[in-house]
């Protein structure tokens, strides 16, 4: 086999077999095929696409070239939940709890990536001496012991997609359904949980900015999960406007925490509601959606789910104190008032925008090894459709570089869009895929 | 400038600016810019292709990557030729000396490659001790004495051009009109010729299968020579079945001498003379076709040009003596005859397959070190419409090793398709292409 064939196969149009996505795929990561040649590669994949069949044996070969997480020493339905990134996502955090506090094992193995904000484990990283490095025992131990465990990946899980992404990043090749799709999930499939939730986000501030794009890219990850044995569903979630009001990584452990105790904000409760039902359904916890939203509101009301999150920072040496008096949480130099300069409704909110904002504010990571500053971030004190007058308060910006934060608030200013309401842009959720049928809502 | 954004944008279907395409060939050359971009690159450019005011851009940009050669020192139209490549191709020896005893300095620097025969140089360097290194002082001085000098290009030449074309050769990006004619044009351009003749081969035994094809190759060409203010015109000529009779180094030198003397083959000859009228217009030497024709006839029955290749043997440095006794010529250890099994007339001659032969036995390069036996190859002894009869001879092959001998004449038998007569497969040219015009016929 050669690669030269394989690039011309592709680049022609054709069908690359089972053997030839293997060949190629093991043989990159042990250094015999160079960079060049892969990159033209994925370029004749970004023209030719690759098939439903191509896709399933790509993610089969780069789950094959590293380790795999047997989670079998843990009793019951074990459910995981990725998203595909948005802004002021801090879902991970409330669902963990909400659904453990509700018998069900919630794994969770991240990885690190740049973004405007960090990710789950920079989140639960900003607590005092939590350590989101367990080991393979400590993580096993963990879920059995209380049902949540949420740490970082193995370093050998998937080289071939951490090879193979960092090369698509710099060659203008990862926007391809069945790249992205092999390698999120991938990741996914080489944690051995029984079922998988994705929430697929749409919208300005998402990969995917049209709900067709979002249907398209669940189904292709869904038909992988399905095909590799796992119950996998996706829901297809709005990322118009951010999620929450929270954006920074302190701000939204507190936001979480909030939600928790049950006063979070309406579209961040609201989706890990929706979420969180899934996966009761997926677990078999309940038999109905209805049923299963009773379970998780009475795991909030009795503060079961908030209970869980002090159960999970401390299993994993976390300063509980910073939970129970979320003041003590790092906070930032600085906080401005961000002012309305119009009277209206709040017509949008660019959520791509308001990430760079948070971005440049040090909440998130330009290259893999910025430091993240934990405590900065942006509270948004007004959301789409909410009444704002002259000199109100659109949002708050925390902030520990006051020269950023005033850069940031002009700009914050010209981001909300005031003008009329605008109903459609509130829908928490678009559809759901699984893997016998769409459903739109 | 961002070589990313340049992929993306070319991968998008957009056009590159002149300042895009200087940045990434000029990068690439200095090694700013990794291999594994400009695969991306190659690949996207596959796909979307260059317009035509890119690639004359991107040809001067690897014309400008290295050094040039000044030919102002030679008095009057200096003319070049430039085969794209087919099998039997000795026309070089032959319209060098040619033309230049019509009074035109025929300038022509070689690069080599690989091939089922070696390259005019390599033909050259199977006289004994004819060099090829030529200084440019040297190659000045010899088309100022004798209007003609052959030799290799300076290493300095286009190195864009060398850079890029390995990495499209690995990585399936070769097939590609713009990226072609760019390579083959920026070499020649970068030696300064004031008048080009490019002789694009078509069928079999060629790169281009169609015509339509190397018409669109050839108009591209025509138009960077012209825009470079170069004189360029394009001949398409036939490449079913080998052009003459001799295909291997000395076998080819020898054919180049019986046609000088009048003897050659008469496809050989008639190409020969279609081509260097057409340079004897570009340099003005004559008023018509008509004109041109009777001029090379002449320098052909006078031995002017026969006696012409002797003087650039000799100031080559090469044995004239093998040159006007061409037995002394390195010669095979066998002569094996290919007989035929079957009566009647030679319907094909599949030119890439006899090209393969001829490989095979050694005449040319497989890999770039490779070493090439000169004295090996093959003579036809029947062309396209000969008649055959059982037993009669079909071609001769000459070999120094003899197991490959055998496995070469089994395979030969098979490439001779004996059958009715062909007419349309003797055309030599096929068309002409000019700036102004495009002649079929």
């Amino acid at each position: 086999m050669r690669m030269y064939n394989i690039i011309k196969k592709k680049r022609d149009g054709r069908e690359l077999s089972k053997e030839e996505i293997d060949y190629f795929v093991e043989n990159y990561v042990n250094g015999q095929i160079p960079d060049y040649q892969v990159s033209a590669l994925l370029m004749a994949i970004y023209f030719n696409k690759m098939t439903a069949r191509e896709t399933i044996d790509l993610t089969k070969s780069m789950i094959n070239s590293g380790d795999t997480v047997d989670l079998s020493k843990i009793d019951g339905i074990k459910v995981d939940k990725h998203s595909t990134g948005g802004v002021g996502d801090t879902i991970s955090l409330i669902l963990g709890p909400m659904v453990a506090a509700c018998g069900v094992p919630f794994v969770k193995m991240s990885g690190r990536g740049l973004g405007h904000t960090g990710g789950t484990l920079d989140k639960l990283e900003s607590i005092n001496n939590l350590r989101v490095e367990l080991t393979t025992e400590e993580f096993l131990s963990n879920v059995n012991k209380i049902n949540i465990a949420i740490c970082s990946q193995t370093a050998n899980i998937t080289p071939a997609d951490k090879k193979i992404y960092s090369l698509r990043d710099v060659t203008a090749t990862v926007d391809n359904l069945s790249l992205i799709a092999s390698s999120i999930m991938s990741k996914k499939l080489a944690i051995g949980s029984d079922a998988i939730i994705l929430d697929v986000k749409v919208g300005s501030g998402a990969f995917m900015k049209k709900v067709e794009d979002a249907l398209d890219l669940s189904r292709e990850m869904v038909r992988i999960g399905t095909s590799y044995g796992r119950e996998t569903i996706a829901l297809i979630s709005n990322m118009n406007e951010p999620l929450g009001k929270a954006i920074g990584n302190t701000l939204e452990v507190k936001e979480a925490i909030e939600t928790l105790k049950g006063n979070g904000p309406d579209d961040l409760y609201e989706l890990s509601l929706r979420l969180g039902t899934k996966l009761l359904l997926l677990a078999k916890k309940v038999n109905s959606e209805k049923e299963g939203r009773i379970l998780l509101e009475e795991a909030i009301k009795s503060n079961a789910a908030y209970n869980k999150l002090i159960e999970l920072v401390e299993h994993q040496g976390g300063d509980i104190e910073q939970i129970k008096n979320p003041e003590l949480l790092p906070k930032a130099n600085y906080i401005i008032e961000v002012k309305s300069k119009k009277e209206g409704y709040v017509k949008s909110i660019d959520a791509e925008r308001i990430g760079q904002c948070a971005l440049k504010l040090g909440a998130g990571r330009k290259k893999l090894d910025s430091k993240i500053d934990y405590s900065a971030g942006i509270i948004l004190n007004k959301k789409v459709n909410d009444k704002v007058m002259i000199n109100e308060t659109l949002a708050f910006l925390h902030a520990n570089n006051i020269k950023k934060a005033k850069e940031v608030e002009e700009e914050l200013k010209d981001i909300f869009d005031i003008g009329d309401k605008n109903e459609k842009c509130k829908k928490i959720v678009y559809g759901l895929v699984t893997k016998d049928r769409t459903e739109l809502y």
